[in-house]
């Protein structure tokens, strides 16, 4: 009663009125008060992580309310028909006796897991009645269903159900457990993955020696509930605020809080793990961290976490914030220091080859959902690299070939960058050929290995495509030094830096622009493509090298470059003796590309789009300078979402869709 | 004979064959011959110069000969049906007894005036024929007629007729004299302007006072052809590559050769004028010189020209390289040393107000034209202007109102600058709205001052559109100046300079996105322009200010700045009691705006479109860094024209039809 004094007086204080006895005006004020919430501060950090347009708005339900706390012979919890953390198949919840649904999730009472509920003689009845309607729930809906329930004087009610939301390990578990037991469709197992979710598959786990060692050097502090699988480790800290300050200086933190609440979601964003002494798994902690794929460990009650001194304290040990520590979220162990991470269990069976595909479950999920998913698409899959290692990678995973091969890469290792540099400097075609021809092995030999790694795979390789003043030294020493190595006066190089200057250079001299002003470059690329190609050929491995003429505009443009490429392919065919299948293509990325592809598509063997400089291009946008007001313009609502993270529908869509059409 | 030999001898050792005797054989080659020249330089340059597309190739007439080489009962000659330089209607043109079409036009041997044909008892009765063709052809073609003609044996062939390339003060003339007389339609007349070449009737004549005394001070040296009307003067150079070496230095030079070929193309473009010692009205030189509006004196006889000593001599007088030369190309004659030269006529009369409308014959021919060209116009007209002065130029030359005021002009003269640092320098939203006070009053004094001289034609008024790093001083010097005037440390203006800079400013924080990052701006801006408006419209002057906000690509950026000009609009109505009618408009500049213009329309009240950031973002090149291969693509035939100067139909034009197409 003294409570609901204070409440009152606090009403009449902050609204000037007194509380309303009008149960109509009391409904109606609830209901504003819920549309409100769709734009306070954390609805709209929320919307912005999943890129929910502001526009929406939310919906009210009106319904009769049940008591969960009008004696012992009431209570309320929250549960899943599976574990959304492993995916396993066991009713996993949580239930407060003589309490409110927000009691539960607050993580203020710790409650008791819903299995107990079975011991319990009042609520023996009811867990019965819950274990019928989990199944009912699972049948019906098809899918993990996460519900809240309220027990008032004996009798059940369910409150809500909705499809839970898990972690990627779920995730996989899941879909495959529940299309093999026929409960889900192979359709809505794939639909309702979440492409982003997954690479929580790839995190590190806990290095195997290490994770012992620190076993064995008493180095566990307790164990809590394990509430968002997989291993973190990091600088401790007990502020949201600390945590974004040292995760955005690049340090790995974990955040430690007594509970979590909505306020504290920036710092669990830039946190690599979330542990707290109070909650269960249905806690805010636990809901977040699973839903961002963060490590949680939850409700750790045996830890001390003193915020005014900075402390965390368990069993006479005390660290301070700063301090390492580590979190194993698929067991709920908590370790002073640091502890080894080390690769997920698929780059072990997929990349490594350290695990037998058997000996991993996770590993057999994944495989299980993977081939489902490819009964079903339609597109092909091909990765982004550019040395053999990351081709192999990517097979490893899937990838049915190279989308883009990036040329510029190669020439910045080692010794290419001087011959690189001495190509760039050179005053005549003849010097420039002197120097390409330096670099025409190293090009060869990167692609002899790509292709090697492609066993027959095809690659598209896109011809050097920045500015040459990235490759340049720009400040004295390097220059000096550079002038030393190529035996030239200083003031060539400065010189020649500084006419490579440009005012806008993601607008300047570069893509296909490069290869006609100075043809001999894209001579020597093709050559060692060519060359390549014919060496790995005549191994008996197949090769399908694909060229893409970078940032072409203009037909003419593309038809510069692949008479110069179709020129050398037959040189070479005719040196090497080996017939060399191929295509010529084009990489729409600025919007003149767009709106001409029919006349571009006449000499195009292939389009591929060039998303970022389209971006860049189509919005009058740099990437690199948009920080100055990306901000603003997420508050402000005019971008949904970043759009060099998310493609940009109305502008950049269009103008591919138009490509699209007039290349066909 | 001699020559024939030679000739013969000269084919054997090119071609390492004979001259075929076999007339089809003859025949051919000359009609490959013919086509060949399409690629020769001098129609390469020629065509780049008036954007002919190089894929329209060329035509072969055959067509049997007649010759004016057999005897003195021949002759050939070149005539315009009226004079091409003045646009008098005389009968103007040239002939050569017992010669060939080439050696009129070729300026080898001096021609003679067609009207002394009429004297000569051989060609007496040709002149008459000659008089009646060239009525004939005006009343056929309706406009004046450049033709060629050979007399065999006494009989007059015609052998081409054309439209007459004309200066503009012939275009302007004979365009009122022929509507009057009835012979040329008043639609032919405004089809067949160069709307380039009228720039030439506001090229500088010479001043009066300064000719006057130029004459008495004895510095006549000769009088030649008057071949291009104007005046010209300028360093004296003997050959092309000197004079495009001096004019790329940004020298006025006079190109004096004794004659001129295809050869010096390049240099003519380059020279203020042309003097030619040898060859008639006919000339290359003065028919160059005609079409691309020079100035030009041909065959003025009397003057030598001894190019191995790099002098002009004449009446005992000599110039050398790099002598002041004056020449009137109105009047034919040749001054030594330099002559002011003074504004044309035109400016004289709409401008200057120094000159009588009724004084000026090209003044009243021009107004003819414009009243012509007015009935036929749908377009309205408007001008680029920044300040009163130049609001007050354009109106006089028929400007309907201001298309685009540049609002950040204002903010670079005197004090200004340093209130607009001060603001860009400012670390909070107060202090920057006390620097914008400080700029207020400027900016509604230009507005006020623009609203008066435009005289109740409506204003497009841009917002500040520059990125703010264009404002700021970059020197250490300037730097720590602004920095004791402001009373910061230097530090501070350094680390806002260094924080302002951008990779790529074209796509960087501008435009409106200046305006969304500060509101502030915004709100003075459009202050500036209300309160500048309601005071004007108090005095009784109608005041009509559309503003322009600029670079928008999404619709919201639109409505967050329109709703800023709405609420000051409403303020300053109600503080003025001045109720005034205004448009809130955006520049159309980027690909997304123009691919979403139909959104961006349901906000906007007008569209103008920015062709010149639209070009560099759908061809992804900067202006300013197209220098680096600008060349190489006109070169290889990639760009028509340059698209900076001449709009890219195919792209850019395309992004417009769109944006007109889905803006309505």
């Amino acid at each position: 009663r003294e409570l609901i004094r204070r409440y009152f007086a606090l009403i009449q204080e902050r609204t000037g009125k007194p509380f309303p006895q009008d149960p109509f005006e009391q409904l109606m004020g609830s209901v504003g008060a819920v549309f409100g919430s769709w734009m306070n501060e954390r609805a709209i950090i929320y919307r912005r992580k999943y890129k929910i347009p502001d526009e929406w708005g939310t919906a009210v339900n009106v319904q009769s309310m049940v008591f969960g706390n009008m004696g012992d012979d009431c209570a309320t919890g929250v549960a899943f028909t599976r574990d959304p953390a492993t995916g396993e198949d066991i009713f996993y919840g949580e239930y407060l006796v003589n309490a409110q649904g927000e009691d539960v999730v607050a993580g203020v009472r710790t409650p008791k897991p819903v299995a107990e509920m079975q011991h319990d003689p009042m609520f023996a009845g009811t867990y019965k009645q819950l274990e019928k309607v989990r199944q009912t729930l699972e049948k019906k809906f098809g899918d993990v269903q996460d519900f809240e329930f309220t027990v008032e004087r004996k009798k059940l009610y369910m409150l809500q159900t909705r499809n839970g939301k898990r972690t990627a390990l779920a995730y996989v578990k899941i879909a495959h457990d529940m299309v093999q037991q026929k409960l889900m469709t192979p359709d809505h197992a794939i639909r309702s993955a979440d492409p982003d979710a997954l690479s929580q598959l790839l995190a590190p786990i806990f290095d195997r020696r290490a994770y012992e060692a620190a076993g064995k050097e008493g180095r566990l502090l307790t164990s809590g509930l394990p509430a968002g699988p997989g291993a973190a480790t990091g600088q401790l800290v007990f502020t949201a605020a600390k945590a974004e300050q040292l995760a955005a200086g690049g340090a790995k933190v974990v955040l430690a809080r007594v509970e979590t609440s909505p306020e504290d979601l920036r710092g669990m964003i830039a946190a690599e793990g979330i542990l707290t002494s109070r909650g269960g798994v249905s806690s805010h902690a636990a809901l977040v961290a699973r839903q961002m794929g963060k490590v949680c460990v939850a409700g750790a009650g045996a830890i001390q976490i003193d915020y005014a001194r900075g402390t965390l304290s368990c069993g006479g040990r005390t660290l301070r914030e700063g301090d390492a520590i580590s979190i194993n979220g698929s067991t709920g162990e908590v370790f002073a220091g640091a502890i080894q991470t080390a690769d997920s269990e698929l780059k072990q069976v997929l990349v490594a080859g350290t695990m037998k595909p058997e000996d991993s479950e996770v590993y057999q999920y994944y495989a299980f959902i993977m081939k489902l998913a490819d009964k079903h698409r339609t597109l092909g899959l091909r990765t982004n690299a550019d040395t053999p290692e990351q081709v192999r990678q990517a097979i490893a995973f899937g990838a049915e070939g190279i989308g883009l091969a990036r040329t510029e890469h190669m020439f910045f290792e080692g010794d290419r960058i001087d011959a690189m540099r001495e190509m760039i400097l050179a005053e005549s075609v003849e010097a420039r050929r002197d120097a390409l021809a330096k670099l025409l092995p190293y090009q060869r030999e990167d692609f002899e290995g790509i292709f090697r790694a492609l066993e027959g795979r095809p690659a598209t390789i896109r011809f050097l495509d920045p500015p040459l003043h990235e490759f340049v030294p720009h400040d004295d020493q390097a220059q000096a030094d550079l002038a030393r190595k190529l035996g030239i006066p200083v003031e060539r190089v400065r010189a020649r830096v500084a006419a490579l200057h440009e005012f806008n250079p993601m607008l300047g001299h570069r893509g296909c622009r490069l290869g006609i002003s100075f043809p001999e470059i894209s001579e020597m690329q093709a050559r060692a493509v060519f060359e390549a190609a014919a060496k790995v050929q005549a191994d008996g491995i197949k090769v399908r090298p694909e060229i893409m003429i970078p940032l072409v505009g203009f037909k003419k443009e593309l038809d510069n470059q692949v008479d110069i490429v179709h020129r050398v392919a037959a040189t070479v065919q005719q040196e090497t003796g080996q017939k060399i299948k191929y295509l010529v293509g084009t990489m729409i990325e600025i919007p003149r590309g767009a709106l001409t592809a029919a006349e571009i598509a006449e000499t195009a063997q292939f389009f591929s789009f060039g998303t970022n400089d389209l971006t860049q291009t189509c919005l009058g946008m740099s990437r690199d300078d948009m920080g100055s007001f990306l901000q603003r313009y997420t508050d402000e609502g005019i971008f949904k979402a970043n759009p060099f993270a998310s493609i940009d529908v109305s502008g950049v869509g269009r103008l591919m869709e138009i490509a699209v059409e007039k290349g066909r």
